[in-house]
């Protein structure tokens, strides 16, 4: 009962990679708030593969259906149901016998866990197709949080150890957060793009993959949301950017680099501003204090791993012969799932956010 | 409502640093087993404030009281209450007036999220004195555990620049694991404790305090635990974790650096050992691969900010009066909380290890 | 975020009458259950309208497709969708204004509630045919409790003032049960039918409609299922049951007719049954002592309301006008719904029980 | 983990009769609430035993105390938690030998559940006595509902074939909720206490016991509250009610007889009132349509079952002999529990109440 996600907006997440198809039930949504469908489908092709460079829309076919909670363009306040065709499936051909696990993908532990009877075909329910599901709630939750003041903007953080500039923490302009709401390679200095796709390419010919880091920032929220302890902002976010596969780490603020620091430091001093609101000069308690915001922007950073899909020889086990056997993945595989994490983990926020407020 | 945890084994946690008492409820444990109480003692002293490196005992009347849910030493399966009274109020004095608040401190945030009704005293229910009921619960929990084979341990990973040997990430030995779990300072290798020790001080000379991260390892969890998405592993141990005061971020095997991997680095790959169980040489995913256990060491770090109470003079707001001010925190503080900080993210990872079970 | 239940086998309906189609994912089944699918169809023409004396299949448009969560019809474990489309659908045809509020119906409550933003066609999300998403997740969990050795049945109690021959509350043969679960009309004596008919056409020339009981048990539940307090077998079960529209009250055992009682005629006293199990020589208290099953069957019976629309003209308010006015509800309508509400309550049951085991 | 309720408003129960004390926290009240503490202990007193004809008050040492949350005497928003110590304990006396269960108490069904390891003295964690809990969250809440306009009140609807002139189902006088709101011996038409004492007076002399019906009003909630299916209103106060010990049914305005009524009989015609509000002439739906509230009272009955404690003998088992055997059951008890349900249940419905709105 892993694919639920959240005690006030509440989604529940199906589908198998190669099965019929894929979606999401989005309950709990306010009714009466307009869903504009081509920005909704534009937030999807930022995480659809292929077509990164080109103009190329995603194929039609792979949009999502609205099966409830929306009239004329609007929610109801029922239920909102999408689903989305998985168009690459052969009925009848249940190939779903797991011989060799991949390294560093769930083949393994899903086996023990399920038994052998998952679906195996493409990854099945833990494939990274499924994180659709998160993108459709989150860009429905986006436009609802935006109409409230409310924006998510992310971007590529490093690949490798090719950085982007990171987000002035104390807030970014309302045209960077356009910009990279459009985007899909989205950096903050647009010029780290030729480094980092060149990181790419070089472990890409070598069959092999690398991870990146995506921060994200969430501005508008007002101080005093949240609750103490497991309720925090940190618990709630943590528990839905986690949801996401490859994710191996989050922090706020200054994180990790700050538990380095000093009090003095790390501390944020409070300021009152020109319109009298309490402010902080830096933001390295990344907008939550004791869990509750403070008024300044929430900033976290979520940790990639590489693709684990690498076309390169691995060593693994052949759970059929109990014997230790090698494995090369055949097809197509993201060399840096990272700029497609992008969107996806603005999501993830998305629905964290609409639980918390 | 934030002070709850966990759907499987539940516990709610109250109490004001100022106020009559704090304590905890614990829904769920399983009926018969015996509580050493002993040893609970000791894992709390673990946590308690002085006699670092004298032996001195707690006072008695910091000790835990149990109100429910033993009978003779051993579980009865209702809930477990335990309650530890705060010695240092005074009736009739509220003075619970919010006026400067303490930077990287809860105050700002939590005076606008209760309109001002909350106990300020002692930071109230954010005071880190609440990280008692966490140990309280995390140490009936890692009793039950270790009977279960599973054991947890944690050391002090850094303080400041100052490290740790980390922890062998595909499993330590079980003296060392007998070590940790007995230590105030909790590492690995010992010889780093006078060079901690000394950063330290050189902080606190100052004015000043210092941050840190905590390794937490959790091994003997067995293969197949966990669920996808939202309900794994990283997930459910990051909304524990979040929920110790001062942790700011969770990385789990190689986290924020295996992000800067290549796929062919971070992967996993598996063998059959020689007792023909699947393990993995390495172990970079930290335990757990799409939400649920591998079977190896469930393995993870904790940022810890450095302590938000200095006694240097910081600049902050004053609330009554709408005015800019300076602050000077009185009174001793700890100037790093991390060797204490080990015990709570130990206990943290014991609760929601009993709720993935 | 009504449309859930559930803490371990959870549940998400979705769906309006009028709109594309409704469905349920059902998360936290076992993995490697082998469905029966003609069963599941059998069950879920047990609700569907139409065709209760004649051999008539439902309209195969009408079949749930299941998109996820099986393969071979084996269940994966991941989470398991079915989707049911609507055919009576037009697009384009928002005909969405609520005038007059039919008596009894949810129209009123809903229009507050949802602002006016609900889909009001053939009472949207409110609609007795979500209740086929109920019954297609117990026919499901109800295939995996009989492997387990659970049955549970369910007939007709009473309508209006016509009763069935009430079950044997210490249990019920397997041949009943195996009756009872492929019944349209479902009647422990079967010559209750006709006066029940009788008195369903005696309401419907009137223009009227009538309301029952449904009475439903669940045999080879074992001794010691449940939790204390809230999470009784009577608090799960009643959260389930009254999801059922129509439904307004649930009794367990001899119920409110048992409070009329005295101790000594209500208590049941306990003896070993033949093989050493202890057993009670009544069932008064319905198979739940303190929230936890005895090991008798769980007897419980569900008041179901008179189906609220009738054709007889009606007093009600014109929410436009403000005025009070008079309404006559066109279309066929059942004139009673305690027929199909048989296995509507045993398939809440079903699910309520996956949650307690 | 069944002694938890609530998802916006959070109780968790603990306690066993003889163990060193019982009590609640309550997580997610607003801050700045004053409450009253001697109308919270005129509630308590209302349920605690003795004193009901005399004005004694009840045993100061059986007072609860508050241990955080509140400040003051206004609630902190931090968790609030009550303790009451019992008073009737020997330590070192662990008499925890389950022999004869008792016919229709949980003895067995929790001797099985908890392995034998339940405190089983008194009842251990399923005594009455743990209803205090109930009855001092639920008296805090309904300071802060009455706050907002909603005043909750119940009365004796019965005793086993006695009744009381129950309520005008469309609201009863604010007069009416004052006086049962501090009644013991809750009527609407006190002429009936006699005979009601001597309905309990007969089965008393003859060691026996006797159930009844309290029916429960919630006025002043507002239309549009409540969310459809199992988010209901129904459900949720029957999912609170239903943790009341010796409740067995929980019907909802018209209810079962509801059922075997038309729909014209039953259905609830809308008018505007001279205020311009929507309301209906009768109120058959008790409050509730699709699980939302109608602005009109919620009402409803719970059937209390007779006090299962009674002296006369009655047929058991005994455990430890495997034979069957008899039981007398010694000890004063209460021979009709209905008066005491009675702020019981008004509380358990004000829990519910906070829980949904």
């Amino acid at each position: 009962m892993g694919s639920v996600f959240g005690s006030k907006l509440h989604i529940s997440i199906f589908g198998e990679s190669h099965g019929p198809a894929i979606g999401v039930v989005v309950d709990g949504l306010p009714a009466g708030e307009r869903i504009d469908l081509d920005e909704l489908t534009r937030q999807m092709q930022r995480r659809a593969p292929g077509g990164d460079k080109t103009a190329t829309p995603r194929k039609e076919a792979d949009a999502p259906e609205i099966l409830s909670g929306m009239l004329g363009g609007v929610t109801t306040g029922a239920p909102l149901c999408a689903v989305i065709r998985n168009t690459n499936t052969r009925s009848g051909d249940y190939g779903n016998i797991m011989s060799a696990p991949r390294p560093a993908h769930s083949d393994y532990a899903a086996h023990v866990r399920y038994g052998g009877f998952n679906d195996v075909r493409g990854g099945g329910h833990f494939s990274g197709r499924l994180t659709a599901n998160i993108v459709f709630a989150g860009a429905v939750c986006r436009q609802i949080l935006k109409r409230r003041g409310i924006d998510i903007a992310a971007h590529i953080y490093s690949i490798g150890s090719v950085n982007d500039a990171p987000f002035e923490p104390t807030g970014i302009p309302a045209e960077l957060i356009e910009r990279l709401n459009g985007a899909k390679f989205a950096l903050v200095d647009e010029s780290a793009e030729e480094k980092m796709r060149a990181a790419v390419s070089a472990v890409h010919e070598k069959g092999d993959s690398i991870g990146g880091v995506v921060e994200c920032i969430v501005q508008g929220v007002p101080a005093g949301v949240g609750e103490p302890m497991f309720g925090g902002v940190e618990n709630v976010i943590a528990a839905a950017v986690f949801g996401v596969p490859a994710v191996k780490g989050v922090e706020f603020g200054s994180g990790f680099a700050g538990s380095a620091m000093t009090g003095l430091q790390n501390n944020d001093e409070f300021y009152f501003d020109e319109n009298g609101s309490v402010r902080t000069r830096t933001n390295n308690h990344g907008g939550a204090l004791g869990g509750i915001t403070s008024g300044m922007p929430i900033l976290f950073r979520a940790a990639v791993k590489p693709t684990p899909s690498v076309s390169a020889e691995q060593k693994t086990v052949d759970l059929q012969t109990g014997e230790n056997t090698t494995l090369s993945i055949k097809g197509r595989h993201d060399p840096c799932i990272v700029p497609r994490a992008v969107p996806v983990i603005e999501s993830a926020a998305a629905v964290a956010l609409m639980n918390l407020l």
